[in-house]
């Protein structure tokens, strides 16, 4: 039972409390958010650390018409509790429940739909200009980013403008310090400072020099000192700042003290905080086979090092920095600059991991053309959770990677079937490469539990057969070669059916291809990616240029974005499980 | 005759010099500069105002031992001279002449290859943080980055990176408060202010607050004091910060006094600066076809918004501008802001045109899938200089654009074959549409002098057929269109050749393919991009999804990068001028 919270199922319940109510309300929204991520999991330190100040916010102002941008949207539970979704928040992250994120379909509380970091101020000022065309001068647009998504050149070029609008904008800066991992970087030592150091927040500072009505740092936890600061600000015109100091996982005490691990715990003990350990997986995952292999390959090669924009925990390249820390950079969430300092590099032979999820890397892409490609610099790009990712949903599914890569002339692209070919070509990379390579594998574990075993070089460009067969012919890239080979294993007759990890989506193994296509009636391709542009358009353009007239049939996902839920739900829904894919393999 | 510059080939030349003789020096390289782009054309404001820093740099440092890099490259014509381009320096951007842009094929002097903005930091910050890990403290690492430059995302993330470490990097504002039109935004305005106010610039500025040993500003002009701060940089350890104040044009008045139109005059008189102007054409420019639309329908439409980055001119947004200043939104080299600004808008109901070059969008990749597409926003992206541009080569064509978006969902892919499919797509963007679009267009003109017809809406998803044939079929996208005809029409027997100007690569006219694939037996794709994923590919899908078996040819640009040189000369190399399709169609 929540005194107050079971009373409010929209703000305007909320703003029917007494300011002095709102403390109580406070803890209970703090238990309510506890006590289903405890058993449904999802993201819990950074909502804990919001909780004033969502309710300070839709207390103050009048959502949805006052417009309220979250950043990124890990922190939005609270949010999402108080405008109409606490009776269906336990489906949180599940196929067919609500969004991990903020999402315009779902509620039109949800004025932007996030997921990427460093949108926000961008999208409320494109709100705040629109009200001022439209003559509305009295709507607010707030948006609340934290110190590690400001840090991201995408949030600058919004101050750099914001500042000469005279747009009703308001911006949050949710300072903890920490994004997933700590925040790093230039700026977060100057925010600390300021946050220490009373005389340097009041004088000419950054955001001050940038025109802002600066504003701060005041205590995120403090509801009156919130209240009354929202409050001065609603009635201040043009571009605000307010600094607001919260804690990451506030309220529960391990979620305060490890707040990396608390970002997204799992499933835990709603008294003690005590993370409920799973069943210890036989298998390795993928990003733990490349964070090993990194450190294994870095000892016996001085010139390798590694860079993480901000994912040091997820792509497991804090294995390296902790035997390495001279040789491993994480550069906060800044991908753009993770690419081009990797090309810097390079060219006095160093020798780059640049470490990004696929769907990430879509920030870089003009200097993974420019900076890398173009030069023909052998950086090795390492794109973790490439493919579905799950429950994060339709903002950090991998999928366009394939199609935006293979345009791009001089980059290899591989992508490993196993955990053992993951290995190897992360091996093979460092011999001396003279192009520039991206490595995508996927997000949880493969099946091999004994993949560390000695290094084999790939040979750039080929293919290989997994099972012989004379009519039809699976070419799958990547870890879908698991569903290809279920699948096989669930025909009647697989006698007919070959199957070849084709493993380069570029340099294609044409050699391969020209046995395959003189050999097989009908092709597959199998891929979990786009199929527009992809790895299987990539084999008919081969069959174009060759004049074959095999029948080719591209399975991967179609042309939508694609939900969140678990991967196996989401391969099922588009007909890439192992069952769909046998029926249709049957079919042919 | 130039007494000094005749005998410097190189830095070790220019180094024998007395200082004393330097601004004599810098006399000379003013001259040859303007005596050479006056005749050969090229980028004339940015090198004039750096000419005195240039020699400051190769005088006082040890090029290219330590490294130099140019942000943009602009700027770097002085550097090119006298780092052994002198005599070859009149083939600047021909076809086999040098790049018009810092190359590391062409010279060890070009330590990185540049031609987007703000890169230079990262890269030099890499090759600093090389140098840290070889045990080399005494290498010099300097980035020289404009202030417009500054303002982009990239360059923050990157100045945020490299305040914390411990490289020894020197970074050079080059500070004329012009990019290619007048510089914008909260920073500039900032500098602005440290320029005039001593203090300002004495105390805990935005640099220093990020770590940096800032110093200036100085004088860029007065070699003395470049030379004697220089000198003291180069003892100084870790990042530092130099600004210097320039004038964009510097040492020719008229380029001193029309700085936008002298970034890139044409021929002018080398005496009296006047520009010799060029017999005007009969032909519209693309950029001015959008430009005079925009004007009409924001007229009538009072949703309608503009907005670029930092095009203003290049993109004739200005036309814009000056009739609807509060509806035109300059925001400063910001693609990734400019597009998720448009997506904020656009939920606002306006109707935004965000133009930006089609190279140049690659930098929002991102922000077009995650911002816009995802969520359906409406917002009309406007793609310049599409297709192989000319002489700025290899960084600027804009040849991936139509296969890196047409994997993005929702998205609706156009390319206009005239003028007036350019100017009737405009119109009909603003009609309601619910999805957003991308129209792409090349640099230069058509050949429609009458475009301005009364606008007509075209139906989404639908080609037309511009000449009937029962052969063979030829595909075409966009205004290679012209060529496609010009080809057909060098044809001894043309009766049997269809063109079909396709429109929309994205969504595809499927009934219209249908029609094609039953009634011709071969068909071409033509298209001014990348064939790896591009249209070609498109038709190849759809000819695999519905089990045609027609023989298929795609044409387009190669998978290599391709240099400079004319337009015809580029086509021409890679087979895409009207003779060489007029053989291709012959044989078929």
């Amino acid at each position: 039972m929540h005194t107050l919270l079971d009373h409010i199922s929209n703000p305007k319940d909320l703003r029917k409390l007494n300011p002095i109510q709102l403390p109580e309300l406070a803890k209970e929204l703090r238990e309510f958010i506890i006590d289903i991520v405890a058993t449904k999991e999802g993201h819990l330190g950074a909502s804990l650390g919001v909780v004033e100040l969502t309710i300070a916010l839709h207390y103050l102002f009048d959502t949805p018409n006052d417009l309220l941008v979250w950043d990124v949207g890990h922190q939005a539970y609270g949010h999402k509790i108080l405008t109409g979704r606490k009776t269906v928040f336990h489906t949180n992250r599940r196929l067919n429940g609500i969004s991990g994120f903020p999402s315009r379909k779902e509620s039109p509380y949800d004025t932007f739909g996030v997921g990427h970091s460093s949108t926000s101020i961008s999208a409320a000022l494109g709100m705040a200009i629109a009200s001022n065309l439209k003559g509305n001068t009295e709507k607010q647009h707030i948006a609340v980013i934290g110190d590690a998504s400001l840090a991201s050149g995408m949030a600058f070029e919004a101050l750099n403008h914001a500042g000469v609008s005279n747009a009703n904008l308001l911006i949050i800066l949710n300072d903890n310090a920490i994004g997933i991992d700590p925040s790093v970087g230039a700026l977060k030592e100057y925010l600390t400072r300021v946050k220490t150091d009373r005389k340097l927040a009041a004088q000419n500072n950054i955001i001050k020099a940038l025109n802002f009505d600066y504003s701060g740092p005041i205590d995120g936890h403090n509801l009156p000192k919130l209240l009354a600061e929202l409050a001065r600000l609603k009635g201040v015109k043009g571009p605000k700042f307010l600094h607001v100091i919260t804690t990451k996982g506030k309220g529960l005490q391990q979620a305060e003290d490890d707040q990396v691990t608390y970002h997204a715990p799992g499933k835990f003990d709603k008294i003690s905080g005590e993370r409920i350990q799973k069943v210890a997986s036989l298998y390795t995952k993928y990003q733990d086979v490349f964070g090993k292999t990194i450190v294994e390959l870095a000892a016996n090669n001085e010139n390798i090092v590694g860079i993480t924009p901000a994912m040091l925990t997820g792509s497991s390249l804090k294995l390296m920095l902790e035997e390495f820390p001279k040789r491993t950079f994480d550069v906060g969430i800044a991908e753009q600059h993770a690419v081009t300092l990797a090309a810097g590099m390079a060219t006095q032979g160093l020798i780059p991991y640049c470490n990004i999820y696929s769907t990430f890397l879509q920030r870089a892409y003009d200097q993974v053309i420019h900076d890398v490609a173009l030069q023909n610099l052998p950086v090795i790009f390492c794109l973790d959770r490439a493919g579905l990712v799950g429950e994060d949903g339709a903002t950090h599914h991998g999928v366009f990677d394939l199609a935006y890569l293979r345009s791009i002339p001089n980059l290899i692209v591989f992508a490993p079937s196993t955990e053992i070919e993951l290995r190897n070509i992360l091996y093979t990379a460092q011999l001396g490469l003279k192009s520039p390579i991206a490595i995508r594998y996927p997000r949880g574990t493969g099946e091999i539990i004994d993949w560390q075993k000695p290094f084999k070089e790939i040979e750039i460009g080929k293919g290989v057969a997994l099972k012989k067969g004379n009519k039809i012919a699976i070419l799958s890239i990547g870890t879908i070669a698991r569903n290809v080979s279920t699948a096989i294993n669930l025909m009647k007759d697989p006698s007919e059916i070959a199957h070849f990890d084709m493993r380069f989506v570029k340099p294609l193994d044409t050699a391969l291809l020209h046995q395959i296509f003189k050999s097989h009636t009908t092709i597959f391709t199998v891929e979990d990616g786009i199929i527009k542009g992809g790895f299987g358009t990539a084999v008919l353009e081969f069959a174009s240029e060759n004049e074959y007239y095999n029948k080719v049939r591209v399975l991967g996902i179609p042309d939508n974005f694609i939900t969140h839920g678990s991967i196996s739900e989401l391969q099922n829904k588009i007909g890439l499980d192992p069952n769909s894919l046998a029926v249709l393999f049957s079919k042919a």
